[in-house]
């Protein structure tokens, strides 16, 4: 059964090479003080800090910065950044990275309008309801999470251990810049590891076992065609626009709610990476890669076999012909050969210092302590298996 | 070349069988006072105008109407409600029906915000400016144009013989209604209609020679698959609900400006067919059935083969292996077959009614006297050949 549902997403994306241009009058919509929020000076390397200052002062505007956001972003920051805007009367907050300090900035926004702590808007136990944020501008220099067009984000605490994730309306960003030259600069490993990422957010949704939207999936299939099409291109040949522009725009559309139409929604992977990235900080994408395809493998059976063969077809051209656990197998050596050979990430647990201490308590916490709806149920001792299977 | 562009569709939809229950909460953002427009009693044949009667009355809203609005709506129905806003101080228009009610609705809502006639912002020699217009909230009951989520509209002047379009992001609807059980009475001719005008839409952005985002060349090859997979099952069971809700969303999605991204825009079969219906009042969808692979035929060289390559194979599955020029004409007859044979369309313009009489003047206006900047550039001489290889 299609499910009914609202699709509202109204972020207004200025696309390509000579956007920034509208970046003074569209930060002007939401106030005169702006606090901009990035991580590392990557930004300032690349020339895009220079051109971004350039702008706002050309437009009159105020100018507080927050730097210093952590990939795999802290509450630390996300706290600072709230103190900050409330210090400075801030109007509106712009994000100039990729996933990491748009999710931070998403949370600093909703602080501002708060006396609560921010973390109180993540702690699942507590859920505070977000009613209220600063305007968010992004100009995003990374194609992976769309956090610029979606209105969720991922936190990590470093004292509960705990990587939470929250989505509410009032996140969304007003306006993002995507220019595919800013991602020029993003090394293949970092390229190939917002390309699983992609993969990922588009894989959780497709698989699903309720009849849904036929164009949706489609369109799906279009996304993964695309991944595989273009991330080995922008790790060989970092400043082929075609490669990189193709890569940003499925980005956003890979998770800003329009393949979940009418969807059953139910994810697993993310879960179970949030545990392990909680634990080991390693990259979101590659901790992704390393679970997708055992995910795939342990949820793989007669009831499952149909979506399998549809990706296998559909997404690498498998012939359609074959028996359809053959077909589900050889998408899975597919999807495989794509992330370990063809990205050439690690493959496993072990290669990325990973072993099997905290297995128990990271299965326990990935399904919420009781069972996780996913494309199949999975309990905490499935997800034990899923992850003694990344271990070779 | 990708082309720089803004997205940028703050259209909210309410998509499904449950969602009219939110109508009164979606007017009421905008006002107390709604005029509801509508067409023919079809709506009420239906049970559709009882059901939004109610929910308005029970939002405690007043209610006024515009009834009898025509398919190739006309500039008198327009001026007509542009006059009833502004006697009765309308605050949001509400349509209910298919693209003809809700264009004519759209210019209402600029006319009623404005002391202009409203043919002024049609009149191609005038193309008054759209800066404001009454909030607008559609209720779609035809997946065909689209007209529910861009800022598009087209209307006939009878006594100029004209049929315009204009577009202006003032005329956006605010939110729509998409319930795919308010497409189960329409009737196959209308749903064959219906599913040539969307094929058609993408037809003529899918076929544009600049170099564009791959990503979205894959999505409008979903849709067509969509539609072609989903028309014939609509028409033979028009209480179909999976194939309902596939053609209604893709209605949206062929021509709301996602798929334009970055490309060289440039339409040629509607302003030929536009042309058509103005003078002899024919479904809109049937006149671009006809035209359509003649267009395809016309344009079809060295130069232009490859894209028809990429449609052949991509949309109908046709063997990458042969050559070129082969799969083109196959598409061709691939996609004939299906508006002729598997929808049923009439295939000539005399099975219409149209006959020589008017080509020279109809092609003059289609390509604005000069040349039509389309897939390939047509000049009047063009056009009248285009027309002529209609006659069989």
């Amino acid at each position: 059964m299609i499910n009914d549902f609202i699709y509202d997403i109204p972020v207004r994306v200025y696309f390509g090479r000579d956007q920034l241009k509208n970046l003074g009058a569209e930060l002007k919509k939401h106030g005169t003080r702006v606090l901009m929020t990035y991580g590392g000076g990557s930004i300032k390397r690349m020339g895009l800090y220079d051109r971004v200052v350039k702008e706002i002062k050309a437009a009159g505007l105020e100018l507080f910065e927050l730097s210093g956001i952590e990939p795999n972003p802290r509450i630390g920051s996300v706290r600072e950044g709230a103190r900050m805007c409330k210090q400075h009367n801030i109007d509106v907050l712009l994000a100039v990275g990729g996933g990491s300090t748009i999710d931070a900035t998403k949370f600093i926004a909703a602080g501002a309008c708060s006396d609560l702590d921010p973390w109180d808007f993540l702690d699942y136990s507590k859920q505070a309801p977000i009613e209220k944020a600063l305007p968010i501008v992004t100009i995003l220099t990374l194609a992976a999470t769309g956090s610029e067009m979606d209105s969720g984000g991922v936190i990590s605490n470093p004292e509960t251990k705990d990587k939470n994730g929250r989505l509410a309306p009032a996140l969304l960003p007003k306006a993002s810049f995507l220019d595919p030259t800013n991602t020029f600069t993003v090394s293949p490993y970092q390229t190939a590891c917002g390309a699983a990422d992609m993969m990922s957010h588009i894989i959780e949704v497709y698989f699903n076992m309720n009849q849904d939207l036929y164009m949706l999936d489609c369109f799906m299939e279009g996304l993964m065609k695309t991944i595989i099409k273009y991330a080995p291109v922008a790790m060989k040949e970092p400043e082929n626009y075609e490669a990189r522009a193709n890569l940003m725009w499925t980005s956003s559309w890979a998770i800003n709610g329009f393949v979940d139409g009418g969807k059953q929604l139910a994810w697993s992977c993310h879960p179970m990476e949030h545990e392990l990235s909680a634990i080991y900080d390693i990259t979101h994408g590659l901790g992704l890669a390393i679970l997708t395809p055992r995910w795939m493998k342990y949820c793989l059976d007669e009831t499952t076999v149909s979506k399998y063969v549809q990706f296998g077809v559909n997404v690498f051209g498998i012939d359609a012909s074959l028996e359809p656990m053959q077909i589900a197998n050889l998408a899975i050596e597919k999807l495989s050969d794509f992330l370990f050979n063809t990205l050439g990430l690690k493959s496993t647990l072990p290669e990325v210092g990973i072993d099997e201490t905290h297995f128990a308590v990271m299965a326990r916490k990935s399904v919420g302590g009781g069972t996780l709806h996913g494309f199949k149920p999975l309990q905490q001792a499935d997800v034990e298996q899923i992850f003694k299977m990344c271990m070779q």
